[in-house]
This record gives C-alpha cells, structure tokens and sequence, in this order.
C-alpha cells in the first residue's frame, strides 16, 4: 500500500446555522476535533460560501431593495421577483446573457465570476425575503479562516477553499467551484514536465481548486448540513498570497464572453 | 465516526503500457488486487479515456491523413499540424469557435462534447507522428469494462466513469469531465427536495459524475502511471442502461453555442 495514492474527503457535520459574527475557524476546529478528524498537517479545507456569507452578515431583506424600470420590465417579463432581479444586477459588473423567456441571468460578478444570478441565491437561508450575497472577497474570508486556524491548534497550516455550487455551459448540471483560496496554488501547471511517453507537455494546467471543491460536494449533499470538509492527502503547493484571480479567464482571451 | 460522511479516492498503479485489445476490465481488478485494494461493494471506477482509447484501437497515424483545403488553410494561419485540424474537424458535427490567431478550435464531437480539439490528443502516446482520438462510444465503453468485471469477481456491481480532461468557459484551467458512464446516474437531483431551512430547491442538480471525474483526478496526475482511480463511500444512485447523454446540455437549451 506505501506508494497507493490515496485522498480521503472527510465532511465535518453537527455545524449549528450561521450568524453574523460567528466564528468559522474556531468553529470548525472545535467540530473537527468532535468527530474524532481533527485537523491535521496536510489537510485542505473546503468551507462553502453560504456559511461564510452567513458569517460576513451578507443576508438581503429583499423589503428594503427598490427596483429600478430595468429591473421590473425584466422581472414582469420572466416571472422573477423584481427586488432579486434588481440585486443581480448591482452584484455585476457586467451582464454575459439575459433570457427573460426562460428568466435566465448569467452575470460577471465584481468578483469576476461568471455564474447565474451573481452568485445569490435564497436555499438554505430562513426568511421567505431573505437572500445570500457571496462574500465580499472571498481570498479574504479564506484568509481569514486559515489564520485563525493557526492561531487555535499547533502544527497544521491548513489551505482554505470557499467553494459555490455554479452551472457550466455546455453541460447540464451544477458543480461546485472554488471562489477563494488562502494557502495553496489553485492551480497544477504540468506544462513544461514530460509525460510517461517522453513527450513535453505543452498544454495542461489543472484547475486542482476546482476539482478539490468537486470532490467535497460529494460529501456535502444539499439537504443535509455538511458545510464543510477536509481533503487529507493532496500534495497541495503551499504558497503564499494564493489568490482566485489567476484561475479566472482574462475577457480579452475568453471566447464566450 | 459513524455518521461521518467520508469517500477515498484510491489511485491504481502499475498498469503496463496499453496496447489494442488489452483487456481493461481484467487489468483493472488485478491490479487493483495487487495493491491491496480489491474492488469492494459500494465502489466507483474512474478510468482516464486515453487507455480506453488505447485498448479500443483509436490511435490514428497522422502521416495516413490527407488534410483538406480548409484544414490547409486554417493550419497555416495558426501554425499548427494540418493533418491534425483535418482529424479534429472530422470528429467534430460542428465547430464552435476557431481562432486561427491563437491555434484554438472547440468543436463538438460526434457524441455531443464540447472541447478543443474533438478530445484528440498526443500526450501519453508514444511516436510523434500518433493522436488518440475518443472512444467512439464512451458509454459502451464504459458498460464493457463494468461487465468484463462482473464476470470477474462475485459480489460488487462497480459503476464505471470515463473521464477525459476539457478546459471550461470563463475559468482559466483544466477538468477532468465524465465522458461516458454505465451503472449508476450520473446527475444527482434535488429539485423538490426541502433544504435545510424549509425551502423547497427549485434549481440544484449536481452533475455527480463530473466531480467524481474531477476527484479522481487529483490522485490521477498526468506524467505519472495512474490511468484509474476507485471512488469509495459515494452513495451513487444505480441505475440500468445509464448513459452521459442527459449531462450534454441539448443545443437549444445553450446560451453559449
């Protein structure tokens, strides 16, 4: 078994809903260590956006939001709530398609990612006029985690990925991404390296932040309240100032934008 | 630890290079055996598509491919192989976008991908003049592998995906992407199932066999030997007469085609 490469995704359950304030880091080593996997040296967290958002106080009383004409023409057009649609709109810098038919938003958010909505959306959030934000910067709330995780257990300097569930084109079916990162290069660039054929390769570069989000939300079905979970045994590359940007397409080299 | 969500992706190694007509479904338990990690119940096979494509016979000498005018031209604007653009553009039912600048074509491959190249590659293939292309069926592929398998050893019904790795839109990177499947649903749907705050979920259907794909990627990488991983612990839904079709979002349903 010595040289088997082996990864185990670990969900870490019994988390109590989010408040504003609430601390993440402590809250998470504290269930780690209750379900006998505590934190250990080499594990990758991933901690999905709807708590982190929770935590940054980023819920929206769609009562206080006014639509603009836009908004409204757009919502009376596709059956979709006037105050959510104005919302979208003010969480994107910029609009990549609307279908008012099919009441379709896919939006560039100021983050820069390109998703549905702006990344808002009202599952798992009580209160039928409350809706979720994305964090403000998500680099910063995993940052944020990863620091305050070092400070309250010795050895381990644990990456963070904030992960949100988004769609893709092409393909049917949602998928969880990474939107942040703290302590690891979201990405495996293996161009350049030589492949087992003796051939350079020119090309690949893994999206392993993506794929590390991936694999938790096989842990952390919707319904049921596994928010986080710990990847232990990816070779992770530990940098620091890892940052979400890179994996994000500059416009000017995107085809589909 | 009993109500601990947790999955182990386990990497096979030490398969020999593949050749035409091996048998895949009988090197897969061997060597799993091998390693000390026997097929069990409950497991998932991910298998990379180039030894698919290898066992199938679907390396293609390019020194046989007459290149058209069109291939001709595109490649000399783009610097690139005009046999291999004359390949790409006959796997494909239709271009995406071509880029002669930058040398990108995304087609869509007789079985409905959208990816560069129609998924043929040259890297892990030994000889310069040599591509492999994609199985012709994924699906039959897969459903092979699963029932050369079963006739193999007793108890375990293995669901088998097919994984081959495409960049994305609008995220800088590659993924691993389920290209066939047999034995298990490859989408996962919530849509009507109550959240965690009592709200009914009116979007979310998880493409399972993508991030299982991209999960088994991360013990998968590239210039090493690990053509096959085991996903162990993920509660698949089983299902006869699977297939990827229903994850290929239909053309009129796409905003981005």
């Amino acid at each position: 078994m010595n040289d088997v490469p082996q990864i185990s995704i670990i969900g870490i359950t019994g988390l109590p809903e989010i408040k504003e304030g609430d601390d993440l880091g402590s809250m998470i080593v504290r269930f780690a260590q209750g379900q006998d996997t505590p934190l250990a040296s080499g594990d990758i967290l991933v901690v999905t956006q709807k708590i982190v958002s929770k935590a940054e106080g980023r819920l929206v009383d769609l009562r206080k939001i006014e639509p603009s004409a836009f908004a409204a023409e757009f919502a009376s057009h596709s059956g979709r709530d006037a105050r959510l649609v104005e919302l979208v709109l003010r969480e994107s810098r910029s609009v990549v398609r609307m279908d008012a038919e099919r009441g379709i938003m896919i939006t560039e958010t100021k983050h820069g990612f390109v998703c549905a909505n702006s990344g808002i959306d009202s599952s798992n959030v009580f209160g039928e006029d409350y809706v979720c934000l994305l964090p403000e910067d998500p680099d910063a709330s995993a940052e944020g985690i990863r620091i305050r995780i070092r400070e309250l257990i010795d050895s381990p300097d644990v990456p963070v990925i904030i992960s949100d569930t988004f769609g893709r084109a092409w393909r049917e079916g949602h998928g969880n991404f990474a939107i942040g990162v703290s302590g690891m290069d979201p990405l495996k660039d293996y161009r350049g390296e030589i492949d087992a054929s003796g051939k350079l390769l020119r090309v690949t570069n893994i999206a392993v932040a993506d794929e590390l989000a991936g694999a938790a939300e096989l842990v952390m079905a919707k319904v049921i309240n596994v928010p986080v979970a710990i990847v232990r045994g990816y070779a992770y590359s530990a940098v620091d100032n890892a940052s979400i940007a890179p994996m994000l397409r500059e416009r000017s080299r995107d085809l589909f934008r």
